[in-house]
């Protein structure tokens, strides 16, 4: 076995090309081992294999220094730099996480875990070597899927004007997600046809030296095109075509499923967990969104690369027809096409993650919200309980969206909310608006009345006296459980109110609540700073009213335990029942 | 004189070229008539003339639908769709905005006023017709200097996806604002020096049919160009070279300068107000720079294409040679590539508006803070009393940045504090740091002494009793006369504070406030939603304190008056002393 003798890239360094493949073949096998019990990236990571040991082999790390793009693709990578223990040994495979982390090594240079961000970042270290005058190759790895997003091509275009040494992998495996779209792509294609040599080349027609690798699982002809790359005095693409999850048959086949997986059987591909069977928003939300298509041919759902947030398998795109469009990854061109579809009279549903909203600010700010078009925005994995890498993580889009005028954004509680919400969104034609998606499908088994063009009325659940309790969203069933111990043990019948509307003030409601109260709690799934308790606080501010805010305190959180972080915050039914009863003593 | 029978596009349709030659005369002279007298976009729209009224001659607006880019150049297209008035009659000047406007008439579509949106809100347009099975054309005009924003490139991408009749007409006229960087602009050299005829196209590249225009102020060039296009069932983009400013020899010998102008004087161009002599925070950040960069090979100054907020004029420029990057308009890719710099041990300063700053969110977030890597952004016109139509508003910046971990974000009461934040933010390189320009440029006469690395601490400059109030950046001022007026009517001493820093909490100050005090104003410069007050009142939420918040309400402002504005939100010395009273005899 090669791998147990490689602690550093330097350890591959005088090896041919038979110990490349071998130490290839040992190196797939460890991902696959890992990733069935773990779960990860196991497709782009399979694909990946040849190229980083290849990148590894001719290139000097970390002085030479490798940019991943989303870093998603990097655990070979890791192996090569110091890490293979996360991969090889069961107790470390919780050590290093699934991205890039200069905490974890000197071959690291940033956190990643958003797209297209690559090219931008390298040109900025490129730039620093020569202002500092130094000597060594920055080599930007970027997949196919990633090249549509605005930044990626904003930062292809400054390469070439910095001029400088930019070495651009564009890792081709015919992949985002799921399939690709745009005019890009069409240009792969021809470029992939004719082995690199058509006379329409986008990266040429920019300016950039060109290569093209046909088969980027062959060290044979990886290693002389990076050789040939390596301490150029200018930008270079070199277009290499990889197989999404190479080496492992299911992978190979159905390159969607494996882009990222659970646990699963190495014999049979099978997941280990199924949860087919359960009921969740995205596919509740694509079943709706299928009818409502059929009824109403103007009506079109949009997603930036991430179909399955709202349940779109291949399948259900097929159904959906022209009236499904995948714009690739490019948010920002999704909220302003929605903006014009809106305004040429039909609806789009854009479903997005909430971490990946966050490239949209000012496509809602300004292509959507000033001109005050209708559409519906469907955010997922808004939560404390949402993804839990640092890059990843759903905690800021309260506070991201708090300040826009015109949006109107809705926080259900219920299924039964969140599908009324879905149903008015999808019919109203007055506001751009956001449903953010609860962490946890609740059924409270009560019909949703709520006449949502009403906006910004509140409702309260429970009328009470001395303390209000105001659940947004995820952890409304906190207010209620507080609520419930606070009868249970001290007799005090709270108010209970499910804002619903997280973009505005229920003033009247608010007033109301000055007469017979001391203390009003409000609870949010996501970070203070900006979001939904601190309107509260400022609008009662004046008033006699106690108020306490609980969310998340301002802060990077990394692969954090949801417990942990709610204890920390304060957001547990004995801290905020303790909290209410020293404030109604105050 | 053709103009005063113009009324609506119709009435061009039968002109022959030597009217319409004539027709473009006379709209010439009444844009630098009106223009020499309120000011505008002078070079863009005089570039425009002949390219608009071919698109109203040839195409059926508002049938066929035209989305301006940033659409500042959409002057020719007011004056020939019922808007002449606006650019003929002093009267009524002011009755139209210098942006399309839907609320203005049928004709314009978006309000827009960020560049590289056409694209993306076009391709939406065309397909709500495409789904409603409606035959029109969609006609996009975007500049080469939006070109490099990577919305126009996601939409450039999307629109060939779609593949449905949307025309692109690319208006060349060799510059941004200022000059254009980046790889884009070498290919668009490449097809004029070619007449589009070479094999390297871009926009063939991405799937486009191609058609250039050499003489873009030639109807007998544009005409058969448009006519061929009009009705293409494909995307097309449309080529064509025009001289910016044409037709003005000041407008067209300094492009720059003439990109926007005030009032001028039509004989010799100098402008009707000379500013020159007055100390602004550009050119005292110019200034200051270009001194540091003297000492500092690895500072490096970054701009999106508007290199004079930083007051870098093309004779500075040229001072800082590679010390200054003109990444083009291309926001994203200017925050990434600092946090690039930053890890690469160099500092990037990167000089924007607010408004623009609003491009960057998820940069500022995920490539930069995440990150931790030094860098400073100095943000401009991030005021009530900067740009004021409804695109180009400055009053976000602090909602927007308010939940981002690890940013320091300041903002300084004095041109002595600005100087000394300045200095801070160059020289460190702990942090990523925002300074938010103060509107106007007052003296304190005081030496800052504060030692920035010591974060989130308050400068308590009085110390009172009973009131407290926290004024931030261009408010302090207004803090202090509050202060003065409770003294000297009312005898009562107030605290002021000046927070200096708006990311973080002085929580050991703000407690301490909890003693002698009854009430805690906040003053600031922007939306109230997710701003800095809302933060003092969640902090003081559970306390006995009152706290009142000034800040303007979330809601879109358009060519408004300051004043207004601010006695509206009850920012008036008057407003505030009656409240506090209030409140002290609650």
């Amino acid at each position: 076995m090669y791998l147990e003798n490689i602690n550093s890239p330097k350890d591959i360094k005088g090896f041919d090309k038979e110990k490349l493949y071998a130490l290839s073949g040992e190196i797939r096998e460890a991902l696959l081992e890992k990733l069935s019990k773990t779960g990860g990236h196991v497709g782009p990571n399979l694909g990946m294999v040849e190229l980083t040991v290849a990148l590894h082999y001719v290139f000097n790390s970390p002085v030479d220094k490798f940019v991943f793009d989303v870093s998603h693709q990097c655990y070979t990578h890791k192996i090569l730099t110091g890490r293979k223990a996360g991969f090889l040994d069961e107790k470390h495979y919780k050590d290093f996480s699934g991205y890039t982390n200069p905490d974890e090594s000197e071959h690291d240079f940033f956190k990643v875990g958003h797209t297209s961000t690559s090219l931008s970042i390298a040109c900025g270290l490129a730039k620093a070597r020569d202002l500092k005058k130094e000597d060594f190759n920055v080599i930007a790895i970027i997949g196919d899927g990633s090249l549509s997003g605005g930044e990626a091509l904003e930062g292809l275009d400054n390469i070439i004007e910095q001029g400088s040494n930019t070495i651009v992998i564009v890792n081709d495996n015919e992949m985002s997600i799921a399939e690709n779209y745009g005019g890009i792509y069409g240009n792969l294609a021809l470029l992939r046809k004719t082995e690199g040599k058509a006379e329409l080349n986008m990266f040429k027609a920019l300016g950039f030296d060109y290569a093209y690798i046909k088969d980027g699982h062959s060290y044979e002809e990886i290693i002389p095109v990076l050789e040939s790359a390596k301490d150029s005095k200018k930008p270079i693409v070199i277009h290499i075509h990889t197989i999404k999850g190479k080496g492992y048959k299911f992978a190979e086949k159905d390159k969607e499923r494996w882009h990222y997986n659970g646990p699963f059987d190495i014999e049979t591909g099978k997941a280990i967990y199924d949860f087919s069977g359960e009921k969740d928003f995205s596919s509740l939300t694509c079943e709706y969104l299928l009818e409502e298509m059929k009824k109403n041919k103007e009506l079109v759902v949009v997603t930036a690369g991430t179909p399955t947030v709202m349940g779109f398998t291949k399948e259900k795109r097929e159904l959906a027809g022209e009236q499904f469009v995948d714009v690739g990854i490019a948010e920002e061109h999704a909220v302003a096409f929605s903006s014009g579809v809106g305004k040429g009279g039909c609806k789009a549903v854009f479903g997005v993650y909430s971490t990946f909203l966050q490239r949209t600010y000012d496509q809602i700010f300004h292509d959507l919200c000033i001109n005050n078009n209708p559409a519906l925005m469907i955010v997922f994995a808004a939560s404390i309980y949402g993804m839990n890498d640092v890059t990843h993580t759903g905690l800021y889009d309260i506070s991201l969206l708090s300040s826009i005028p015109n949006l109107v954004h809705l926080a259900p509680t219920s299924l039964e909310e969140y599908m009324e919400m879905l149903d008015w969104g999808v019919k109203q034609n007055k506001h751009p608006v956001v449903i953010r998606v609860p962490a946890m499908l609740v059924e409270s088994g009560l019909e949703d009345k709520t006449n949502y063009y009403d906006l910004n009325k509140y409702e309260m659940v429970e009328k009470g006296r001395e303390v209000a309790l105001l659940g947004l969203g995820t952890f409304f069933g906190l207010a209620q459980d507080v609520a419930k111990k606070l009868k249970e043990e001290k007799g005090i019948k709270a108010t209970i109110i499910n804002p619903k509307f997280i973009s505005g003030l229920d003033e009247e409601m608010l007033n109301s609540l000055k007469k017979e109260h001391k203390v009003v709690i409000t609870i949010e799934d996501g970070v203070l700073d900006g979001g939904f308790g601190e309107k509260i606080s400022r609008f009662l501010g004046d008033s006699n009213l106690y108020v306490k805010n609980y969310g998340i305190k301002k802060g990077f959180l990394d692969r954090y335990d949801v417990n942990e972080v709610l204890k920390e915050n304060k957001i547990t039914l004995d801290d905020i029942c303790e909290d209410v009863l020293k404030l109604l003593e105050k």
